[in-house]
């Protein structure tokens, strides 16, 4: 009654996904979430139970261009041992529309998505525009007024460096320490295809802050952002930024963000 | 009992909308449509029942960047009686996200959307990458073998100049001429923001036709791309898809490419 035991292997995996449809990454019974999204298409593939583990826990309506996931498996179906790479189009096979996996590969068995992080990068988009963004509404903060980027980029570096970040963490949070290093933010209008593909008028493009940190407090970028956008429209003078993260204190900062701006852009690992 | 009694106007709105959730632009009982949808944005603005004039039948899954669109009004509500260009937003809170009016004008009481048109302008969006278009599947045609735009471009000059494209027609349209002059058409690679915005990883962008023409046949643009996509994946000939305009057959020509990848760019009028 001996069944042949396959070594254990531990499978990474990078996904995108628009996560508009989404209750966010994490598994919950009774809600779509990307995570159970994907463990369903690992229980097709694999044939049994596999519980993964997300290098970030996107929100319900925030979306990710590279998350990185892992997933052991032990099974003896024939499956489990193909080439890593080969679980990306297997996979693929039952995942929706929405969710992909861009890469599959064999990582060592003690490597971990979340404590081994060395970098996370993060961008935001925003849509200044009069018009609706009738076709990448779901992909920005649709606020209305002008937005001046240049002074927006100015205010955010203030936060390059290591800081009590508390000022711009939902409050409630369980973390033990709000202390975190920025190393890039930067602010910028991009020139977009919204002009050359999806619309006939003249765009302005879209403001995008992109962040890159060693990690991130909860609501960290939509509370930033939140904070710019009172800046870029002149309410609140450049130095305002500084003020706030000066002041360890939430009440301090401007309004928390929408979720549909917000893109987990990647992680960078250590090995 | 006299009622004080308006002078007829006729408005002329151009309008943008993400054709996905719609069943196309012509009213029907029971379906969801962007002419029913705005007709019931009029009714609830000007409080009477108001039948509108698209220039375009987009079908279902269709998008438009600027579709024309009017509606005559002899309604005595004051709202009747507003500068033209306030029913831009006033009508604007009424539709949903998808849908949306960019301009709103008076027009001459004999103007008409459909027959004063002079020319046409349709765009077709394609994705030759090998990954699923997470962001932007909803607007293209995702035909992941790599393809030659250039080619295409060759190939499709044929169409240029006063043909029957009859070849490139669904056949059981009720149309008494399939004799229609293509001004202009175009097959190129578009460097995109989906590099910039929607991925870190390299794009090769996306082959976007455009096509301009007094008038388009049903199913027309669509039959012309499932043919030029033959010949830019390399299995027809680039002289083909003048054999398949000459022989005035549909059963010549390609398959019919799917609606999401279409959109109706503008239409230009003599007046």
């Amino acid at each position: 009654m001996s069944t042949e035991q396959q070594p254990q292997r531990q499978i990474k995996l990078v996904l995108a996904y628009d996560g508009t449809r989404y209750s966010g990454w994490q598994r919950q019974p009774d809600r779509t979430t990307v995570q159970g999204t994907l463990e369903d298409a690992l229980q097709r593939l694999l044939g049994v139970d596999t519980r993964t583990t997300g290098c970030g826990r996107t929100d319900a309506g925030v979306h990710a261009l590279r998350q990185t996931v892992t997933f052991f498996t032990d099974s003896t179906m024939p499956v489990s041992t193909m080439p890593a790479a080969a679980f990306r189009p297997a996979l693929n096979r039952f995942l929706p529309d929405d969710v992909t996996v861009l890469e599959a590969c064999d990582v060592a068995l003690d490597f971990h998505p979340i404590s081994d992080i060395v970098r996370k990068r993060y961008r935001y988009v925003i849509s200044d525009r009069a018009d609706h963004e009738v076709f990448l509404g779901r992909y920005c903060w649709q606020r209305r007024c002008p937005l001046d980027a240049e002074r927006m980029h100015s205010a955010a570096q203030a936060l390059v460096g290591t800081h009590d970040f508390s000022s711009f963490e939902t409050t409630g949070s369980p973390r033990t320490s709000s202390v975190r290093t920025v190393f890039e933010v930067s602010v910028q209008r991009v020139a977009t295809d919204a002009a050359h593909l999806f619309s006939v008028a003249s765009s302005s493009g879209f403001v995008v802050l992109e962040i890159e940190a060693d990690g991130f407090l909860y609501n960290m970028v939509r509370t930033i952002v939140g904070s710019l956008v009172e800046v870029g429209r002149g309410a609140k003078e450049e130095g305002w930024l500084a003020d706030v993260l000066a002041a360890c204190d939430r009440s301090a900062a401007g309004p928390t963000a929408p979720p549909t701006g917000l893109f987990m852009v990647d992680a960078t690992y250590s090995s």
